[in-house]
């Protein structure tokens, strides 16, 4: 039986989190904390979940005294935290032997002075960023088998990089050619009340933000990086669409040969036929983001367009499924030893 | 292993059956037939269901051979129809031993003149329907513990005859006061590709349909009987509302004594507090129906209005969940000794 | 000309007041102000009336001097201010001559102490109140006429008290059995970040509010007493539906006699065949939030169910149209002598 | 007074041309057509404009003698027919004199070989399509001021074409390296009851479609041509997103200079500043859809990103307003030699 803890449980990738635990047979939750929602009884946060009495429990706060007690009996902490402050807890929990799965940035770059270009915050320690696991199973699960601390990938990167995987192992891909051009649904935005985030104003209603400045970009980059060995400097654009869960990617890429669409589809089956969450789709059968809601899977279609040389390949999933919470068990199963799938092999919602 | 078979399977009550039941252990889907979609494959019907390989099936047709075929190795038999012809099928499954569980209404009513009367349609076999158990589980589980045939409620009736249940038995309702108005997501229209249902027609849009004349009117008023002894005539209103799942009925009963909102909340609690898949809230806590979505749960609360000597009570379900294919398989472990939550004790999706 | 100005202006009210008065060709809006939102360019507030230059103000405070200098070249002022506020501002603008169409409640009600009671609040001038002109036009336009301080009626009493008053008139309805069930849209909760209102918790949801406490409840009430000169009781049930726009009331009488649904048809015919702005449907065509969205229509249907003796009336309207910015301006273009149906007489925007 | 018909009246373009032309006070419609709903009553095809008397026209068919008679009081005549059987109508009307205004494809072709090549049907008359007048007013205008057969633009090129042309004309964008990604409202999906379509289907859903192969690829590559003199091949890529009315085109060319956004921001105000319907934001403001929702503006903001010397453009328009109907009322006033703004200059409804 693995005690996990959390602190920033009141968050949608915690809520998620408790939701998808309640199917995995060997978790037991022991403590939710957070800094700004301590004090309530995490069933009034999150009343979907009132009924199931072990998460009847009140959210502590984020004092030392209360990280040390959590700690005392946990034997992973998942933090969903704000960026430049996960040093602070990981150092704690490692240095008691207790694992740490990260939710946030702070430790997905090697090198820390990207992440503190592109988040404008001080990164309190490097080398705690060039030691941390990125891990999205599926291409990197081998590093992450003795890992202590997980840094779960962002939700954009998560969709794009499994969709340009088996294409630019090809080699294929033209160097700083990559689009990708990204939907979200509203969870990716949080909790917090914000008025352009209300009902009235997102229904029937989209945008684009972060124009040439989203943070997952260089995220994305360094994916590539460590996939091809070659810096491609890409463009990622994310929107906001009237809906509450799923992203979808939309990836063009040139490419230096002709495709056909059917050696695509046996280039991606090829990759991931024994992957449980990836289903790869033929071009004539584009993947809906409802296809995957309340899941951990990613589906995707590659299409070769003739006339620019480009491959587009459409990726998708559930933003706080596979894009947060799903990966987050996905990675801690690896490295608690257990099945990868366990707790987590579950059928998407739609409709 | 209960080995189940489902007739009228390219239907939202279908979909979500198969989707729980991934999460049931002591199942195994044998046949999918339908008199509309056969020839399809199952995965191509409900394309979120993918890479579930143990329901890579074709679906059959309902000709007498196929279906003669289906029941030689099915357990239990599940039934979505067209009204007047389940007992064709029933027949055949009860003379062969094979259990049934009938998401229509055909074998609702002990008296199927009623049926005839507001279905339109002449019932071949009356001795059956009053023979049929009609199981809420909550109310009537120990009728059904011995049944063949179980007739499964209809989503309206569900959510409202649980919401007027603990109140029916203090005797305080007036006769002929109860009035029922809901609201029901689009599931609850069926998947046929009808004008009116499109996301155009029906974003941003609520309308009422079925006014004095809805069929789950009589289903109603037979339960209050039941569970009284006495005749009630009632109103029972539905209306379309813009979202995919989920029933909010608002029950309006006049009462002959006073009654305080913690009484009220207590006398529910009392009822319901070892159901597992009811949850009662106090009057202060209005239920969501997000609360209850792609669940079994029925989450309500009961409020008096001094001023009107009124009872109104507000209860939730997912309309296909505890609405249709949680209940189903609910009942299904009834008739079948299993533990009556196994499978579908999941926690809602919410948000 | 009509100049008009706008204390309360950074409101959904005032956002569709000032698009609709973009087809008013006799009105100029003169100053914007609001409590809140003082500093902020009107334009910025609601970036959809971008390029109607007209509008390019700056949001002006509420302090004395500079709600004085707004009176100084105003004719008419519209207010949606907090509730108890609004006699400080009418006395200022009525001792200036210049005349009052108030959004709020505060002066709704002809005796102020009923408004007290349901808002808990201090009432400053009962006077005022008690000569306030509530004026639904289709009922009480011969009132307004000469009114120099409209009680813009409350968007749900809008929709009720039209889809009763036919059938009011007719002396059938039973005393004390009128029950009136009814869901919002979202604008109608406000343009203040609430978590309960975000898009992520509003989707795919819906809930009930307010239950046998909403304060539309004596509103209904007091023009129930006032159109048939008999008190009742009435229960008023508002529930919340995720749309941005539109009201459904459902409002269920007892009648003393029988009806025929085309009886009941010719009886709001006759009632409202002249008003442009009053769309009478038959029985079989239930009226659609959405064919009043963004419009001054209120459509409606009548129907009769002989089996419980009750009158079924469902009524629509757009709860910022009809329910609040429409009405207004029909208002001001009675008190201002203009023709009532001037700029408004618009189709709604359905789909 | 301009007497207009439209045959293909019962189209989501036809709905809104009828709405429309409801604040157009110089036109007034003699008949619409069409060949699949003749025979019901326009006001029963689109209840939300009942009350509007002068549309209570019986939808007639569309055979010969009926053409004859529709064309017989007939100035202009608006088509949305299918491919292929525009110029059947269009060769009748002009022979006649009657204007035409196509709202389809057929006629937007200077090759009528490039459109016969992407829709797959045999063009009947290459000569007309030849010398049809493509107008997007702000671009063209000159041009179809004399024009007989005007060539409605698609949804897609309009917003597309308005939010390249200031950069295209700087000459600074690299050939072959446009990528146009855009979303559409399911308005543009037509109004056949598709079961993808559904409500239940596309609630909390995001697809690709057309992947490589979309029609309106070629009419904005003839765009492109027209303006810079140059053959671009583009990437055209389409996503369906809930909700019911928007365009947003997210617009990446890759540019063999510097800019700065401020350089971007007067470059687009200079074009534009004249024209009533473009909204130009700076890159800090990004348009939302809501902002057009119902009108015929056109509102966008342009990007550039140093890192990867692309300018990235967002531009947004309501698909059946400045998409279809906003645009063919604006097409209609200048051939007819109206104010270009009579009639469309709405302001948005949002929210």
């Amino acid at each position: 039986m693995v005690r996990y803890s959390m602190i920033g449980a009141a968050s949608n990738a915690g809520g998620e989190l408790f939701r998808m635990m309640l199917n995995h047979p060997e978790t037991k939750l022991m403590h939710v904390a957070d800094g700004f929602a301590h004090g309530q009884r995490l069933l009034d946060t999150f009343p979907a979940l009132n009924g199931f009495n072990e998460y009847d429990l009140v959210i502590e706060d984020v004092d030392d005294a209360s990280v040390e007690k959590l700690l005392s009996d946990t034997d992973v902490l998942f933090l969903a935290v704000d960026a430049g402050t996960v040093s602070d807890y990981a150092e704690k929990a490692l240095a008691k032997g207790v694992k740490v799965i990260d939710f946030g940035a702070d430790m997905r770059f090697r090198d820390a002075k990207v992440w503190e270009e592109w988040y404008k915050v001080k990164h309190k320690n490097h080398e705690m960023s060039k030691n941390a696991v990125y891990s999205i199973p599926e291409i990197w699960r081998d590093k992450a088998k003795n890992a202590n601390l997980i840094a779960n990938p962002g939700c954009y990167p998560t969709a794009t990089t499994l969709g340009l995987y088996p294409l630019l192992k090809t080699g294929a891909v033209v160097k700083d050619t990559i689009i990708v051009n990204t939907i979200s649904g509203t969870t990716g935005a949080g909790r917090r009340p914000v008025f352009q985030n209300l009902y009235t104003e997102m229904e029937n209603n989209f945008r684009a933000y972060g124009v040439a400045t989203h943070r997952h970009t260089p995220e994305i980059e360094q994916n590539i990086e460590t996939i091809t060995g070659v810096k491609h400097i890409i463009n990622f654009q994310p929107h906001l669409a009237p809906m509450a869960r799923g992203i979808h990617a939309t990836i063009y890429c040139t490419v230096n040969r002709d495709f056909t669409n059917e050696e695509l589809y046996d280039l991606y089956q090829a990759q991931y036929k024994d992957e449980p969450f990836v289903r790869v789709h033929p071009a004539s059968q584009l993947p809906n983001t409802k296809w995957t809601a309340a899941s951990n899977f990613c589906d995707m279609a590659a299409t070769y367009d003739p006339r620019t040389h480009r491959v587009i390949i459409c990726s998708v999933i559930d933003n706080i499924g596979k894009g947060a919470a799903g990966q987050a068990i996905q990675n801690m199963n690896i490295i608690m030893g257990l099945p990868e799938t366990m707790g987590i092999y579950m059928p998407p919602t739609a409709p």
